[in-house]
C-alpha cells in the first residue's frame, strides 16, 4: 500500500550503519578505547575556528530576520557569486554566481544534478569502487546504474568505458579524491575520460554528462593539486560539499556547478534548479550558506589525516597486506588475503578491528579503513592488524 | 536531452517571484518605501531571542566535531525525543523518537511523505485554495493531484471530497491553518473529513493517508488552538517546519512525525526514512536539530501579526470589499472586485499595492494579502486600497 522501494531503502540497514551499530554496543561492552572503529568517513578534526566565528559574527551583526530569512531559491546572490569567484582564482573556470545552484550538502547536489538530466530509461555509468548510495540516487532519479571495472590501480578502465557507453547513456559519475579507494585521477586519467566522452556523445549527436562528485577536493597529501574535472570536459556538473574540508558534515551545505562550455549550459542550470524544486530543497540553509561563503577554501587541519595515513599505510605494507595508495580522502583500500571479504571482516572482529568490506562498493575482495580517527587510536590499532596479518601467514 | 520537466519547473518563475522581482525594481524606480508588497509569506518578526542564544551556547559547549557532525540519518535521537515528548504534552498523541524524521524544512517533510507512500498512477486529493507547489511535490512522487473545491467558507466540501475518492486516492492533504486563506480548520471540519476517509478505506480495503501540513501550527490569534488532526485519523503524517513559528525560514529544519496509530505504523515511518534517503536528505541541519529541539513551543512575537490582521481585515471590509475572516498564518484571502483576480491585481499595482492573484492556489476570483510585514507598512497602504475600493464603486 506504501511505496515498497521506500521501504526497502528505508529498511534495510547499509553494511556500514551494521558495523557501526556493532562498534558502539561491543563499546559499551569492553570499553570504546578497546574497539578500533575504522568504519565511518565522519571528519575527525575540528572545524576551522573561522567557522564558529563567522557564526557568531552574523549573529552578531546581521537583523534575524535578514539572517534567517530565505535566500533566493538558487542561494544567496552574493554567497554565489564568492564562492564562483573563488573557483574561477582556483581553477580558472569561468563560472559565475547564476552557474551555482546551493544545495543541502552533497547528496543533494547529486540528486539535483541526476534529476536534471535523467529521464526514465537512461544509464549512468560510475566506475568500481564507488560510493554506495550512487546506486540510490541514479535510480531514484528513475535511470539505470552501469558499474565499469577498474584497472589494478583502482583508476577506471577506459577500454571497459568506452564499451559501456550505449545511446541510453545520459552520463558518467567521477569521484576524485575516490571513496572508498583513497585514489586521485590524474590529468592523463580524466584527458582519457574526456576523449572518450567527446567521441562518443559525437557518434550518438547527443551530449553525455560528466558529474563530478567532489566533497574530497581539498584532502590530498602528496603536495599535488586535485586536477578539477570541469577543465577537462565541457559537459560538466560539479558537485561539492564543504562536509569533509570544513568539517561540517551535518550541517548539509554544498552546491552544484554547471560548467558555462556545457552544451546549453543555461538551459542545463535551470533544470538543476527545478529538480532541487521538485525534490523539496530550494533555499540552502541559509546561515551555512554565508559561513561557506567565508570560510571557502580553508580547511580542517589535514595534517592529521596525513600522519594517519602515512603511519597506516607503511605498517599495513610492512605486515605484507596489499593497500592500494590513497593519495587523498581519507580512506585506505585494502586487499583482503582472502577472496571473501566478508570473511576478511568478521575474522578481523577478533581483534576489534572494524572496517567495510568492499563488495557494497562494487568490487570484491577489498575492506575500505576509514582513518579519519585519531592518531592514537591507530597508533593502539596497529599491534592487532600485525596479529591479523600474522593469522594470515602474510 | 536533459530532463524537461525539471526544466520546465526550473525556468518558469511562480507568480509570487514575478510580483517579488517586480517589487524590488518598482522599489528602485520610487523607493521602497513606496511600494506595498504583500506577496511573500516571509516572517517580519525576529527569531525569539532563545534562537540565537542558543546557538551560542551550543557553540562554546559542544566540540565542532560532535556538534557539526553527522547525527544519525533520521536525525538526533535526543532531538527527536525531546520534540516528541513536547508532542505528547501539547496534542497527547503517544508519540516518540522513532516516530519522528528530522528534515531540511517543510517541503522536505512533504516530499518525503509523499515518496513514502505514492507510486505511479495515484491520487493525491488537495483542497482548494492549496499551496501551489502540492503540485510539484505530488507529481515529483508519481501521484496526480485531484482538486476539490471549497464552501464559501473556504473550508472543504465534504460531499465533493467523498466523490473524489476513487480506489486510485492514496491520501489527501490538508493544511491548517491554511496558506493561502488564513483559514483554520475546527474540530468539526477535522470529525467530518476522518468520517469520509475511514468509511472510503473500508469500501477500498486499503489505507487512505492524510498528510498534515502544519507549518502554521502556532500562528493562530483568537485563543483558539488549533486541532491537531493526528489525533482524529490514524493513518496521519504530520510535516512540520519551525520555518514560521520560529522565523527561521532560510534555516531548512522540520520533521515528519508518523502516527503510531497508523496501519504498520513502524513500516510506514521505514518508508519515509526510505523516501528522504532516495531524495538525497537524510541528516536534517545538524546545529538547528538541536535548536529547535531547544526552542520548540517557542514563536516570534505573534501580536504583530495579529495586530496587522485586525487592522487590515476591519478596514478591507469597511471599504467595501469581501473578505474570508483568517483566524491563522499570516494570510488575508480577499475577493476579486471583478472576476480576473490577475486583472484586479494589475489594476492595484497603479496604488502600488501588491498581492497575489488565487488562480494559482486552485481557485479562481481572490486574492492573497501576505500580512506579515511592518503594521507601519499596512497603515501607510491603506488609503491605497480605500481608493482602489472606490475606483470599483465599492
Amino acid at each position: 500500500m506504501i511505496n515498497e522501494q521506500a521501504y526497502e531503502l528505508g529498511s534495510k540497514r547499509s553494511v556500514i550503519r551494521e558495523i557501526f551499530e556493532y562498534a558502539k554496543k561491543r563499546g559499551e561492552e569492553i570499553g570504546q578505547e578497546n574497539v578500533f572503529d575504522f568504519s565511518i568517513g565522519n571528519p575527525s578534526v575540528p572545524a576551522p575556528a573561522k567557522v564558529n566565528e563567522t557564526i557568531e559574527r552574523l549573529l552578531r551583526e546581521t537583523p534575524s530576520v535578514a539572517l534567517h530569512g530565505y535566500t533566493s531559491a538558487q542561494g544567496d546572490k552574493e554567497v554565489r557569486a564568492k564562492i564562483a569567484a573563488n573557483l574561477n582564482f582556483r581553477f580558472g573556470v569561468g563560472v559565475s554566481a547564476d552557474n551555482l545552484y546551493m544545495t543541502c550538502g552533497a547528496a543533494a547536489s547529486l540528486c539535483a544534478a541526476l534529476h536534471a538530466i535523467c529521464q526514465s530509461g537512461d544509464e549512468m555509468i560510475v566506475f568500481a569502487p564507488y560510493f554506495t548510495e550512487y546506486k540510490v540516487f541514479v535510480e531514484g532519479a528513475g535511470a539505470k546504474l552501469v558499474t565499469v571495472g577498474a584497472n589494478a590501480d583502482l583508476l577506471p578502465s577506459i577500454t571497459e568505458f568506452e564499451r559501456a557507453i550505449t545511446p541510453k547513456t545520459k552520463g558518467v559519475i567521477v569521484n576524485s579524491p575516490n571513496n572508498p579507494s583513497g585514489v586521485v585521477y590524474g590529468e592523463k586519467t580524466l584527458q582519457a575520460l574526456a576523449a572518450v566522452l567527446r567521441k562518443k556523445q559525437e557518434e550518438y549527436g547527443a551530449p553525455i554528462y560528466l558529474i563530478s562528485d567532489e566533497p574530497y577536493r581539498e584532502l590530498v597529501y602528496d603536495g599535488e593539486a586535485v586536477p578539477f574535472p570541469m577543465n577537462y570536459y565541457e559537459n560538466t556538473l560539479s558537485c561539492y560539499s564543504w562536509s569533509k574540508a570544513l568539517s561540517l558534515p551535518g550541517e548539509r551545505i554544498g552546491y552544484v556547478a554547471v560548467s558555462p562550455k556545457a552544451k546549453e549550459s543555461e538551459k542545463l542550470y535551470a533544470a538543476v534548479c527545478g529538480a532541487g524544486r521538485k525534490l523539496g530543497y530550494v533555499c540552502a540553509p541559509a546561515l551555512f550558506q554565508r559561513v561557506a561563503a567565508e570560510c571557502d577554501g580553508l580547511t580542517g587541519d589535514l595534517s592529521v589525516y596525513k600522519r594517519n595515513r602515512d603511519l597506516l599505510y607503511a605498517a599495513l605494507k610492512g605486515y605484507g597486506f596489499s593497500c592500494v595508495y590513497p593519495s587523498g580522502a581519507f580512506y585506505l583500500f585494502m586487499q583482503s588475503p582472502e577472496a571473501d571479504a566478508y570473511a576478511f571482516c568478521e575474522r578481523a572482529k577478533k581483534y576489534e578491528l572494524l572496517f567495510v568490506p568492499s563488495d557494497d562498493f562494487g568490487l570484491k575482495s577489498y575492506v575500505r579503513i576509514a582513518y579519519c580517527v585519531d592518531t592514537e587510536t591507530i597508533k593502539r590499532a596497529l599491534p592487532k592488524f600485525k596479529e591479523l596479518a600474522k593469522e594470515y601467514g602474510l
